[in-house]
């Protein structure tokens, strides 16, 4: 395995779901396959549960880990080529890749869309410099347009917790004060396109994702409808593909309720976290016995232990 | 043990004190308790000695440390309910407690008094929502009211250095250019009273600590008197309980000199770091034989060992 | 092996180079050398390759790492002595070193040159503090004047590449946008001037370094003359000694470009990094097959590793 990005990355599913299940019961089985192997993190955004966990999952196999935080040293790289390098961007990344590659055996890299250049953003430029030039396995940690360790966890907790199967799974949009990248829902929908789960997609008109994620999906504009039945409720904001990186509402008649949960089929809800109380969901929803928010964040070490550890067997091949 | 805040949380002094030297002489006795154990340093507030001296206590005892500086992150947390969040604060406390809970084995934490609220430092709301919902064992690495590590630390310092039983321990008000917290003092007068040592304390008017620490405790307004007789003198700053987080005085007839440590019976100089030359204490004092600051803050990977290694011991058993 | 700063540090460079041939073929061959030993490594200035190279050495050598950015938690140290520390440093390092000096084997030191005072800059006051009351052995990882593990890592780079013996080696200052330290240049001319090479250096007038480094090297103030049959071409921009820490030329007529290259003896071209493209070298050079600068910066884990083994032999003694 040499990066990790999208859906296909991961292979068959259900095999997938079966090591995920493997790393759950029993983390430290494989405590010795990654010695004397070292993990680089970095975090061009900054991050509190793909940073506890990812470095959790290295740790619990045996990896030493290195913790770059890009954004708090200011490290601005150049990723233009061609340029006279006279302002304020010390390194090209064409240097620094490379280099970073040869000081250890896996890197994961957390670098947001910039919503600045939707054609730079979705050719996935910084990550795709990583992968072609960083000489070993590259793992995205959420880039510009997918964020797979989030939704590797979040197959797997609709799978621990579905009592039929092919449940019915709602990914609704929901209000947010702030533009809010694609990566979480692009990933979501992916996975679940593939998954065995009969995937609705609501949102206002206007946040159509991009066709690449959208294509073949079931697009419910009216959410209560979209909710009746529903087995999980997933719950997330973003902000426009089509007019790239907008706001086009706030309105709160999206928020996720304790009156629309009541249409579902005693629905689950998700989300990613962090999440804005009473902005994206109620209380009374995330605070529920039907909240498993907490469960699908702790999934996080589960995914992303899965990815490090078939990469490190592939590096041990 | 599953927190880590007041001197009762400790139990039996003597026997945390025995404990203290034995991991003072073998610090690597207990280097496979923490195997495949994961202890979470969350720093709301920065940190020199608490940051390396509790790493170091972990790493002793084999476990693995993840470090978060939610200082440098810019990560604010949400604390009030009810809110509709919708302004700068974009994760809850409510969900982001129990989700480290889910990444590690015990949580230390390291959030400092806002002296915006009183009551809600002296709440410890904060704190209290780590040790209420993070569902493993809370380490305070100094919190809203108390610093329990530097006070165990003195006084296992005040163990090693004393010459005869029951010793005269000042702790001195001193002046300071910043408003600083009550929760060394605090801590270090809470465990005095239970220590076997004669506690005075002495400070300006207006600076008596909180009813709940100072009572039953000797204050002597008079700081030369206070002296006299002396075995430790422990000095420190900190702003006004009464009228709340203010600064009454930056008198510098209270910096403890030369001519005032003569008054003592030959006492050693302490102060739990970091500390303002000249304000605090003369270069003259803190530069003489008697001062014992440095060895006072290697003590604190003594504490911190002692309080990890037993909630090691009760995660277990 | 106390510290690590000049070239005198390391001994016999024939030596060195050996340990470094080894250290390189068998990295882990020592990792249970650095067992229950804790590195710390504090950053005044931040830093990619330095960071990631020597905790990478560290870790492979078994020892635990801890890593402390000063300049991210803005923690302003006291330098001077006598003072009232009534403003905005709370610290002096006076304290601050020997406390660090206690919970850890060894400190790794980055605090680069101030260019307020050439005094206190070539006098290494902030990493002499160090050296003098850690108690434990210090490395500088880029000090005032000098930055040793590139330069050993520059020689042993050196050592792989050259086609014969006594390759000719040519420093040549190049431009750039800000005022940098001498540290890199000083250091390669002192080791240099130890290996078995010819060394000469090109600067345009006034970019003499300092006399303890510039004594007895061949200095050619003329680039294409002193490019004349170089094996290695090391690039690098600093600021006047002489006009302490001033830009006297941004000339782009000093950048390594194709023509220059064409010159020499088929030389490789080296540079510490990051490196402005198309200031200091064009695309063309960094990007030809003579480019070595990643091997270059793959080889930073090599001299720190044989400077942390060694320092960690001696404390096993």
């Amino acid at each position: 395995m040499k990066r990790y990005l999208t859906v296909d990355d991961i292979g068959d599913l259900s095999q997938a779901l079966k090591e995920a299940a493997e790393v759950k019961k029993n983390p430290y089985a494989w405590d010795t396959l990654g010695k004397n192997k070292t993990i680089v993190l970095i975090f061009f955004n900054s991050s509190l549960r793909t940073r506890l966990s990812t470095q959790k999952a290295a740790m619990n196999l045996g990896m030493n880990v290195i913790v770059l935080d890009v954004n708090n040293d200011g490290w601005k790289l150049e990723t233009e080529f061609g340029v006279v390098m006279d302002g304020d961007k010390p390194e090209h990344l064409r240097e620094a890749v490379p280099v970073i590659g040869r000081y250890c055996d896996i890197i994961a890299v957390r670098s947001f869309a910039s919503f600045e250049d939707r054609d730079a953003d979705y050719e996935e430029r910084i990550l795709s410099q990583f992968i072609d030039h960083a000489g070993v396995p590259v793992i995205s940690m959420e880039s510009a347009t997918r964020h797979p360790l989030q939704a590797f966890a979040d197959l797997y907790t609709i799978e621990e917790h579905k009592s039929k199967d092919k449940p019915k799974v709602v990914l609704t949009w929901a209000p947010h004060p702030r533009a809010l990248p694609q990566a979480v829902p692009n990933s979501f929908v992916e996975w679940m396109k593939v998954a065995d789960v009969e995937l609705v997609v609501t949102h206002p008109k206007g946040y159509e994702l991009a066709p690449e994620f959208s294509d073949g999906v079931t697009v419910e504009y009216d959410q209560k409808k979209a909710f009746e039945g529903a087995d999980f409720i997933y719950a997330k904001n973003w902000a426009s593909y089509n007019d790239y990186g907008k706001i086009l509402s706030k309105d709160k008649s999206w928020t996720v309720d304790e009156e629309k949960m009541a249409l579902t089929n005693n629905a689950k809800f998700m989300h990613c976290l962090p999440v804005r109380r009473n902005m994206i969901v109620t209380d009374g929803v995330i605070d529920s016995e039907n909240s498993i928010v907490v469960e699908e964040a702790a999934n996080r070490v589960v995914s992303a232990q899965v990815v490090i550890k078939r990469m490190l067997e592939s590096l041990n091949k």
